[in-house]
């Protein structure tokens, strides 16, 4: 399983409407920001500068970006990866393990060498690195000391540290952003996970102007869909239900905590949007709640390991409980 | 003026309210495939495999794919363009003129020569080629055979050729869809222009399958956002729709010409969804239909030219036929 949310794969294994599941898989809110009524015009016309231009104003708000810190806008943070190794061109590319996976998938796709090195053992001949902030699925945070004295290092050879941190929204202290302006560093920004709206493909590359100038280059025009557009604008600029989501998140996810401990699985790490779990029948748990139609997500490093979205009602909660039983309890 | 549909630089130039404009400055269809309602899930979830595969299977039908050819979806054909160097690696492309710009834009951003040459003259050392069929702005048509016949020349060098299909929804007579099994042809597809769903965001790379294997390669997972997933499989898959469409927009080409041809202007060329013209003043009729609020396209290459695209009804029809008027008699 290379990524959760492809619940047509669990439907296809395990059978059931794919309604029936709950779908743990992701680190996706499950609170969605409403999405509100569109003007027929962001469907019809091609996405404007001018509303591309207010996004961006909106992401520099609420991301808190300086001046002089550029921001181009991507149909995703995947885009984005997808996109990188065009731009940070050169030698070898530093990306420890485990993290999400596509990194080092771009990078070799383009032919690039990829060490599964830290930010704290950089080698000479490494151009760039890449670290994911809060990481993907441990939740370890990486200080934003280690990632200026990476990126001055690697600003002697002409490289820059890309800091994914598709899961800062929950961790805003952690962010790179303001070490932007005067460090060679990318910083990732994903819209649809804390937001809730994984499928309306969002997100934002920040960076000294000219390097964002360079990834909205070969991004090209029109890179974002005029929902996206308008929608993205409106979200981020609501700074109160930002603020309230965070904490709903956090009591969520503590209920999420107690429901797997009491399951006797060990929280060895997580974020307010996921939780990762150690047990070392872990498969087996993955299969059970499977034949109960709540999927997980499982690693292939890591036999031990299952990683749990937040449920997004007490129902859910309670199911999870219920169907992370062992059998013979349960029946 | 780069692209049409910028009608920000239009407001920002010559003032009024963006709704009080009349965009002709595009090709893109004035009467929009209808939005449905869309469940909440194709904004909050991420992009369903099985959702991307339903809707390449209405994109196989509508434009006549056949078998050993597959499909790439992406976030609109721009976003294709972009990624296109990346697969299509080699030597030099050619690219006649004029033609859509971002095709030699995005090869010369990526190191690659352009040579300004068409299908008929390709020299040695060139790798790949590049048509828009039809042509815009000119609506050029280049015929299928010379299309496999360069195929054939490139294809002893690893080369293949790039047909840009944009507009070919309303002359799909042109298509070389059905030469990509046999041949190193790229087809790109538009969806936006022809279904009037510009802010969509969706376009298709067509070719053998190994090839739209390795462009679906570069995209990555999730390309396109779950709304377009959801609508291009309902449009595509409407062929009552299609086929009166066509018909419309063939109907009101016809109005729009004779309306450019009453105010002295020469139909050079066209699809029914834009007209060419020509007029030695041409310049001194976009800024005159500009005061007026009707924005039409200019090109840097020949300043004798303007495009034009589709009124969307009667009344707007009207106002642009009042608005070529001369001054002395519309006053």
């Amino acid at each position: 399983m290379k990524h959760g949310g492809n619940l047509s794969e669990a439907v296809a294994q395990f059978g059931g409407a794919p309604d029936s599941w709950l779908d743990l898989s992701t680190g996706i809110n499950p609170w969605a920001y409403p999405v509100p009524e569109l003007p027929p015009q962001s469907w019809q016309r091609l996405p404007d500068r001018a509303a591309e231009r207010s996004l961006i104003e909106a992401a520099r708000m609420a991301y808190r970006v300086p001046a002089g810190v550029g921001i181009a806008v991507a149909a995703g943070t995947q885009a984005l990866i997808q996109i990188l190794p065009y731009v940070m061109t050169g030698g070898a590319v530093a990306i420890p393990r485990p993290t999400y996976s596509e990194h080092a998938a771009a990078f070799a796709r383009a032919g690039r060498e990829v060490l599964p090195i830290g930010l704290d053992a950089l080698p000479s001949g490494v151009t760039h690195a890449v670290v994911v902030n809060p990481n993907n699925p441990d939740g370890r945070i990486t200080k934003r000391d280690m990632i200026a004295r990476a990126a001055r290092e690697l600003d002697r050879f002409g490289g820059a540290v890309i800091v994914d941190e598709a899961f800062a929204d929950v961790a805003p202290d952690c962010s790179a952003i303001e070490l932007c302006r005067e460090l060679p560093i990318v910083v990732l920004r994903s819209f649809g996970k804390f937001f809730g709206l994984a499928g309306l493909r969002l997100g934002f590359a920040i960076a000294r102007d000219d390097l964002a100038g360079e990834i909205a280059d070969v991004l090209g025009p029109w890179p974002v869909s005029g929902p996206a557009l308008a929608i993205g604008r409106i979200a981020l600029s609501d700074q109160g239900w930002i603020a309230a989501t965070r904490e709903r998140l956090a009591g969520q996810a503590d209920r999420l905590d107690a429901v797997l401990r009491a399951a006797d699985l060990d929280i060895v790490g997580g974020t307010t949007l996921f939780s990762l779990a150690r047990h070392r029948r872990a498969g087996a748990i993955h299969a059970r709640l499977a034949q109960q139609q709540i999927w997980t997500r499982r690693f292939d490093h890591a036999g031990d390991l299952l990683r749990f979205g937040l449920p997004g009602d007490d129902t859910s909660l309670q199911r999870l409980a219920v169907a992370l039983m062992p059998r013979s309890t349960a029946r």
